[in-house]
């Protein structure tokens, strides 16, 4: 049996997104900039697969602007708010955020800008008293992600919305919704932020393509100046074939988002219960219930994760033991943060969820887990609590 | 029929480079950081298409940098040289640039850096010896295109870096090649250049991915931080179907890319004749036989290029009157430059063929623009000189 577990990695591309990038690749593969026909229809769908994107968050298509991904998503916004602020030179960010926002506040504070951090609790949830108290006059960008990548936590987005309102009214605020956008219902409306990072790969588009969210577009520095497309506000000839996946992806998962979610989550309810009747000794390292609807993350003490990962894939499980991105670097910035020692982060397991999974699928996985569990103990002369 | 004949706005992927997207997109979906084999084998896959196109221009392949495409590709190199050279804030470029380049280096004349736009001659090269006198000891960056995408003229690479090295070791010398990579069988150790920009999409890949050449790749400033992808020089998850697709149109195109270039150019050569021969009163703004072999731009005098190429549309006939980045723009920056008149830049039609386009197919294209033209003309009552 193929069990996939690593859907905050990666998901696998919708069946009906590859028809839809193999049209656009064949017969529609004109320039969307071209004079003649062929060019234009191009540029109306990708018109209305903007429209419709926009409209699963109820804001007006001129603010979803196309991007290679999350990571320039968070560049772009980052920078360029930044770039626009100079006298505000202060950033407040989190420190489980994910490397592509951490990794570019730490490059702008060694070019002079003053960073905060904040802490976050054992549920990876930031201290609102905190964020009130770090803002000041100089605050150009609060950077907060809704779900965080490892553990599935959400961020009181709205809440924090409303503080940096009523503490700075020049502050903007910008949230990684990477792991959010189709695993919440979530409307901008309701949220008052002005940036917003997406991307196609994790809601089972293509990777190399994503949007992201400007409330202002008038006042958005271009990260990449060219050739003028998306309102001269990302240049570069468009992404069609992953704009069209990522528009067909976004299409059959808003069709029935509150279901779908529902689905997951009690795959994930099921995969805990079951884990925690079967498996003595772990540390539920997510909040459950809580938390997003598929991230589970588990620590099973005196086993490596990194042991536990390799003996799972000889039984077509994929999960993970922390995010992708630093899955091949030592230790979680995110399980760190929200107080696990050393042994506790090494015996760490991330397992991500997708629609496809089955119940089915998730009694494998846990029996698979427990004899392996069971033999690493032994191996490891575990000792019993 | 239909007649295909806008290969400098983009092609037509190769039926291969489809089949390897979807084989991306579907079994082979993994993050290519993922910890487990299914991850480790796109990695490898990744890293070996790496090396085929290090190949291709004779360099190593930690050289090679994939992005988003031709357009992050100069503003990420451009960016970042400006960026690791304070002290040095002068650019060098040309007035015939293609805007990813001219508009990227305007925004850094916004910021402070002293700008020098080298004039073009009338077939669209620039003057070595102002070029020379141009290079000072705070010359930071020379950025000159290979090929030019609006008449093919191609710029002399090798003098230029020489002439660089000559003048201010410390200088750093940038070529947009996006026209040039697979329509001239060039190496890199013959050409000496710091970076080099190549797009997928022009060379029968996918929209959407592209790559650099970085020489000093110790000293490069990423543009887009965050998980540490591409050795740390542009983060983000690898846009794998791109990349796999890429991997294919360059390893097609490479097999035999003499002979398909001799064929393009040999097709070129037919439609100029055939033209000549054919229609009165053009100008011929490609220097047909030193010109790339891929474009041809002519100007039908007493005809908007605008009407003709919706006359072709009709007919079955793409054609560009400009570029794609500005075929819905006013003028020609690049026609301006090489000196030509308002009316003879509004008469304009780019040619650009690939090696699908057959001798019929010329044929059909001439008999249609003859007769286009003559009506065209009677209509708009314009005298034979």
């Amino acid at each position: 049996m193929q069990v996939y577990l690593d859907n905050s990695a990666t998901t696998k591309p919708y069946k009906e997104v590859v028809d839809e990038m193999i049209i656009s690749l064949s017969d529609e593969f004109y320039n969307p900039s071209a004079a003649y026909r062929n060019g234009f229809e191009v540029e109306k769908k990708i018109k209305s697969i903007r429209k419709n994107i926009a409209n699963t968050l109820a804001v007006e298509d001129k603010n979803i602007i196309f991007t290679s991904g999350g990571t320039e998503s968070n560049n772009a916004i980052i920078r360029s708010v930044c770039k626009n602020n100079k006298k505000m030179n202060h950033i407040i960010t989190t420190e489980i955020e994910h490397p592509a926002v951490l990794n570019t506040v730490k490059d702008l504070e060694d070019k002079g800008y003053r960073l905060t951090i904040l802490k976050v609790d054992n549920k990876g949830i930031i201290d609102l008293k905190e964020l009130e108290d770090s803002i000041d006059e100089n605050t150009a960008l609060v950077s907060v992600m809704f779900v965080n990548n490892e553990i599935g936590c959400i961020e009181p987005i709205s809440k924090i919305s409303k503080i940096i309102r009523g503490k700075n009214p020049n502050t903007k605020f910008h949230v990684d919704a990477v792991q959010a956008y189709g695993k919440i219902n979530f409307k901008l409306n309701d949220l008052d932020i002005d940036f917003m990072s997406v991307s196609s790969h994790k809601i089972h588009g293509p990777k190399g393509i994503g949007f992201m969210y400007i409330k202002d577009i008038n006042k958005f520095n271009a990260f990449l100046t060219g050739g003028g497309q998306e309102s001269n506000l990302r240049s570069g000839t468009e992404n069609v074939p992953g704009i069209y996946g990522m528009g067909r992806a976004i299409d059959i998962l808003y069709k029935d988002l509150d279901k779908t979610i529902e689905k997951i989550r009690d795959n994930k309810i099921y995969l805990y219960n079951s884990i925690k009747e079967n498996i003595k000794d772990i540390v539920v390292n997510s909040d459950v219930e809580n938390g997003v609807c598929h991230v589970l993350n588990i620590t099973f003490k005196g086993v490596k994760g990194e042991v536990l990962l390799h003996f799972l894939e000889g039984d077509g499980i994929c999960v993970s033991t922390g995010s992708a991105c630093s899955a091949k670097k030592k230790g979680s910035h995110v399980l760190n943060a929200i107080g696990l020692n050393e042994a506790d982060i090494d015996g760490a397991i991330r397992f991500s969820l997708s629609e496809d999974n089955t119940k089915e699928e998730i009694d494998y996985v846990v029996e698979k887990l427990k004899n392996h569990i069971e033999d690493i103990r032994l191996l490891s002369k575990f000792k019993r609590r």
